[in-house]
This record gives structure tokens, C-alpha cells and sequence, in this order.
């Protein structure tokens, strides 16, 4: 078994299915994008491990709380991790993380981003450690998300 | 004539002008930048054929229609293409496009920024088609955009 | 002395030491990221040459002056530049700057956002000059930022 989801399968974590969005929602554009040796992700919403949206929905420091942020950027990372198999054939095949951009639906006076984001990044870093899993990253506040999700996250990454 | 001209013009479309933006606006960085192979495209708002700021200006969901944002976003993308063909030459020399980012003022309770971004993410995927055309792309709701535009949406690809 | 840090002095300024934040605060991601000849430069927020963040916080366009926060993405740019020489050893091995994302603590109805994120483009331009110095750039206007800074800039660029 691969060697990072032979840690997923320690950790009592499973990748996330391909994204159950409503029909009406017209997606044209790729989850995640191979060109040459570089990978882009797409901004990511939390979804659960059959691919539906996760609840809670809604702004962070409002109807969603820090410690929900916190898991729900834990899910992003299962949902692009799911993605980013489905496209490079095997997670073991990332060579070093790149960019991150997290983005908070923000209640009015929530500024922890970090501390929500960090739910992505400790579990990237968890996975592939302290030089493969490194990435530079920006955590803010914006106004509305896709869905009224709690959360939403990009990043980059290379591969063999 | 070039493929994607020649496919704009069937389409009745023309490509945007450089902006013209308030002279009181300084802009101290490029529109389009070609570091190697590699563009990065600044975030660019809606102008129209002439390079002046589109309207309607201010925040979908309030002022501006779901519907008027969509034209907005496909108006940059004219723009934006407007600006790369003055910098790389030929619009035929793009290899693939790679990350888009999508950003919508958005009025409160507004969270269709999918929606929106699709009128640039359509348009690039009909003139290049599903391969060379396929970007990344986070669609967001943000406080506050320059000139308070509607959109601005800003962008990377790759070239010959 | 380098060429860059030569400037930086005849300019009376200094570059910033690692940034001060509350230990409260867990970063688990990198400052600044090295992957091959590339750099990703995680957002920073304003700080002091000391590194402690830098006064005032909050809004632009509210408690925080357009004027204040020119001068804080100028702080930020200084901030950035001493993570940067700490990562690659000398500041002059830039080959040219890539993608700049600014990100403003707006106040409602505040959307100046270039002439705030200018603060850090002409330092960039003035140091770098025309050709190395450009960039491409958004300026957006954010709900909410990190300890509540009233600006936040990431950036990407290329070394030898």
C-alpha cells in the first residue's frame, strides 16, 4: 500500500469521493490540473468521505464554531487528497507542496483564519512531512463562499 | 488568421482595448507577465471592447445582477485575452492554462460566485477547448474590489 | 554589500526580523518555500524592523487610514524581503518577481485597495527595477485578516 495511505489508514482517515454538488451548479473548470510536473488545486469545499457536502454550513465565528472550521479544513484535505489520487494515480507521487490559499467565510469579528486553516496544513504536514509537506500559505476572511461553505481551500503542488 | 481570433470573430467577439482607468489610479505592475513559458495574468476587472470600466459597477447580489455579473466575468475574459495577445503576440501560443481566480463583490447573503465566474471560465474553455482550455479555478465573495467592480478575476497559463 | 541591500540603505531602510506573533498562534506552514527555482512567499502582515506586528490594526477605511495602510504594505515588503534573504542568502539572486496578492482589511465601502497595495509594489520596483521588480497583482478588499492586520500580501518569484 502506498505509503500515504498507509498513514490515512493509521490515522483512521479515508479519502474523499468525488464532490456530490447540487445539479444546478455548473462546474467548468478542473478539481485538479496536471501540467508538466505542476499541480494545480482547485478551491476545495469540505465534503464528507462519500463526496456530499459536509455540514455545518455557514460563516465561522457565526452558526459555525473555530473547532468546526477546524475539521472542516481537515476535510478539504481528504477531499483534495481524493481528487489528487484520482488524477496522479498515487499520492506517494508528490514531490513538494507549493502554495496554499485557505478562505474563511468569516462572520463579522472572526479573525482566527489561522487557527482554522491549520486543520488543512497540520494534516498535509502529518502526511508528508516536515519538507514534502512544506507549503507557504495565506489564511483570510472573505466575504461569501460557494454554497454557503464554511470554508474553502486552494493549493499547489508538484509531482514525479 | 489565428484560431482562437478566428473563432472569436465567429462568436462576435473582439478583444478588449487596454484599460482606461481613472488617471488618478496609479498602476505599478503588469497586467501580463511573462516569466519563461509561464504567464501570470494581474487581476483584471470588466472593461468594455474600448478599455473603459464596464458597468454596471458595485456588488452582485445588490446593484448587479447574477446575470450582469456573468457578462461581467465573460467581458474580462476579452479583456484579459485583449492584454495577453499584446504581450505574447498570438493567442495561439497558450499551452494550457493553469489557475483562476474569481473575484466577486459580493453583497451580503450573495454566494453564487460559481455562477458568475463561469461567463471567463466558459469562454476560455470554448476558444481552447477542454485540453488546453481546462484551468483551476476558486470562485469567492470578497469585501471590496478596485474602481468597486463587480468582478476581477486573475489568472496564469502557460505558453510556447 | 549586495546590490539590493546597498539600496535598502541609501534608502534609510531595513529589512525585518522573523515576525513576533502571539504564541498562541500556531503556523504550521513555511514563510517562505523553496521549490527548485521557485519561491512561494506566504501572506505576511505588516510588522515592525524588530518583528513584532505593526500598529495600527484593523480596518482600512475605517480605523486605519488609506496613508497607514500604504505604509504598512511598505512594512510588509521589508518583512518579506528579510524572510526572503534568511531562505535564499542574498536578495540580489532574485531573477524576477512573479504573482503579488494583496489583500486588504477593508472597511465597508472602502475600496482603494491599489493605492494600498501599492506601498509594497513601488518598494518592489524601486529596488528591483522595471524589468526583475515586475509583478502581476490583484488588490482586493478581504473580510477579515490574521491578528486583525489591516493589510496582508503574498508573492511568488524566481531565483538562480
Amino acid at each position: 500500500m502506498p505509503k500515504i495511505e498507509a498513514k490515512l489508514e493509521q490515522m483512521g482517515l479515508k479519502l474523499g469521493e468525488p464532490i456530490q454538488h447540487p445539479p444546478s451548479v455548473v462546474i467548468p473548470f478542473s478539481w485538479v490540473l496536471v501540467r508538466g510536473k505542476h499541480v494545480y488545486i482547485a478551491g476545495h469545499v469540505p465534503t464528507n468521505q462519500d463526496g456530499s457536502v459536509a455540514e455545518p454550513l455557514g460563516k465561522v465565528g457565526g452558526e459555525v464554531t473555530l473547532e468546526q472550521g477546524y475539521e472542516a479544513a481537515k476535510l478539504i484535505a481528504l477531499g483534495v487528497l481524493g481528487d489528487l489520487k484520482r488524477e496522479i494515480g498515487d499520492l506517494d507521487r508528490v514531490t513538494g507542496w507549493g502554495r496554499v490559499l485557505g478562505m474563511v467565510n468569516a462572520a463579522p469579528g472572526f479573525n482566527q483564519t489561522t487557527a482554522v486553516i491549520n486543520g488543512f496544513s497540520e494534516l498535509i504536514l502529518e502526511l508528508y512531512g516536515p519538507e514534502c509537506g512544506a507549503h507557504s500559505r495565506s489564511a483570510i476572511g472573505v466575504a461569501a463562499l460557494p454554497l454557503d461553505a464554511p470554508v474553502e481551500i486552494e493549493a499547489e503542488c508538484d509531482f514525479d
